[in-house]
């Protein structure tokens, strides 16, 4: 039986924790110094607050300061905490990820080192290289997941990227259960540039529905076409960055943006700022109400990467720089910046 | 300005007649012998009664009896009634078609001819080669275009495929406007199979969202694992068929799948399915209001066409199969069997 070490017991920690169980693991979770309230539930066998599930009784529980015995003989370590926690959270428990098999992560985002923003995986590796530790193979998990869901024993589809297309077949075999099925792919990078752009993204799918709420008359062309031109510009980007074209229109990409457009918070972000309540205005509601709008971090970070790194495909990102007018810049006509960037200009 | 004969005064065709006024366009909006309470409706400026939004005043309405008069002079005709009408309206128009520059074509399907089942425009060769009569140029249009939507001069984004590129380019510049917006590809085959596959798709969408209200748990993560499935299956048969692989990831067929799975009968159909109505059940009821779910006739011509011409990609179509035995068979068990064709199988 595979032993895991799951880092992080909040939403996505725990749904892979229940995930893993159904496929045989056995499953420690750690929670940092931020998750002990999760860990009280998971303890009582009360609902996860997070996802409003029930964490199975065979999960093994550890408060923060447990993290060298949740790391003790483990063969796999997974990495799901915040992106911002990511770097911590790594040099922590470096010294356990170096004995495991592999390190997972489940985390999503960018990882600013040094005024230069890598993706997570070679966030990590530069953590790592800095502390002189040898890491083990590196699979990115991304794809359409809500976490409750996952949690839930319902249907899941995911993808497991990893360098070594081996080592994302055998874990995407020993993790399988009825319920959570996982491609595999050696495309580290597709995973990784998908899974926060899809975020960003989903801001703007919310928007064309806010319009609906503000106008009454629905804006399903217009979603449509927004979804589309964000798919486009996912595997516009992740090909620059040396991804395989394919995977964005894959679990990634297609089938991770239409999950996150249906619900979450940077859907209900964009549906506010759709409706007329101003990017700024719509965001310090979401941060009253404790409610975390991941693309918005994301989004900055983003428009680093590309101008860092992929400079000659700014202009083919219209949608990308969209975004920054109407999040960062809060332009009143946010209407007709999105359908600018989204309808096709004249052949 | 350019003269267009629209031949078809449903939703698709009255949304066009709209659109084309707004680029400038001369518009002839021809009804069939079962359009005359639409053409009544036009006539006396009442909103259309299958969009309720009201017709241009610059749209010239015939019934009929007068398709000469509106083929009269024309440079462009477009067939826009459902597919199982295409053939007669093409009989008919043969002549005036022969005049124009170009024949567009809205109509979405599968034309069955002496038993094999062809692509629409295929199929109009075909009657056109019967009746000795040289074609124009086709240009046959999808993507996600809700036709209420067009029809009220919100922003839609489209395409024009036509085997000529410059035609294509040549005709989505001069039918764009500020709301109407339109690719130009080469890849008739492409957009001529999305189209009705989608409709076949968006189906098992609604699946998904009508187990949310049976069990009362949200399957989104089902919905985006079929949503993906969906994706690479019509890139899959387009290709197979020789079409290019990007168009199903386009506008066609990530575009217009998305505009379905929001709205309409097919995705309806799903739902009442999905709810526990029993596929043959959900399509009396549906029959008995008056609603055509478009994707049900399209179903078995689909799958003739993949027996037919591309029978070596039948494997890779699982959802296609899981689609015919939930609406063909009514299989009581149909979210397992959404679900083992969505989901990934073992790597």
């Amino acid at each position: 039986m595979p032993k895991v070490a799951i880092l992080g017991a909040g939403a996505m920690g725990s749904g892979l924790a229940n995930a893993l169980v159904e496929a045989g693991w056995d499953v420690n979770l750690w929670g940092t110094w931020l998750d002990d309230h999760l860990i009280d539930a998971i303890e009582e066998g009360r609902p996860h607050p997070r996802i409003n599930v029930v964490i199975s009784g065979k999960v093994r529980p550890f408060r923060s300061a447990g993290l060298e015995d949740a790391l003790d003989g483990v063969d796999v370590v997974v990495v799901s905490v915040a992106s911002q926690g990511v770097p911590k959270v790594t040099e922590m428990a470096l010294p356990g990820i170096a004995k495991a098999k592999a390190l997972w992560l489940t985390s999503k985002g960018f990882m600013p080192v040094d005024g230069k923003i890598l993706l997570l995986p070679d966030g990590i590796r530069s953590i790592a290289k800095a502390a002189d530790v040898e890491l083990p193979p590196i699979v990115a998990i991304a794809g359409p997941v809500k976490a409750n869901e996952c949690a839930a024993g319902e249907p899941t589809a995911t993808i497991f990227g990893c360098k070594s297309r081996d080592v994302a077949v055998e874990f995407a075999r020993a993790a399988r259960s009825e319920h959570y099925c996982i491609e595999a792919t050696d495309d580290e990078v597709g995973v990784e540039i998908c899974a926060p752009m899809k975020n960003v993204y989903a801001i703007m799918l919310g928007i064309a529905d806010g319009l609906e709420e503000k106008t009454g008359k629905p804006h399903h062309n217009l979603k449509a076409a927004t979804f589309n031109e964000a798919v486009r510009e996912m595997s516009i980007l992740s090909t620059a960055l040396g991804a395989d074209p394919a995977t964005a229109y894959g679990l990634p990409g297609v089938g991770d943006l239409e999950v996150t457009g249906l619900s979450g918070r940077n859907k209900v972000y964009g549906v506010r700022i759709g409706r007329g309540e101003g990017a700024k205005g719509a965001l310090q509601a979401m941060t009253e109400l404790e409610q975390t709008v991941e693309g918005v971090p994301a989004l900055p970070l983003a428009i680093s990467l590309v101008e860092q790194s992929a400079p000659q495909i700014k202009d083919r990102l219209p949608l990308l720089y969209a975004a920054r007018q109407i999040v960062e810049e809060d332009v009143p006509d946010y209407a007709a910046v999105l359908a600018r960037a989204v309808l096709p200009p004249k052949p």
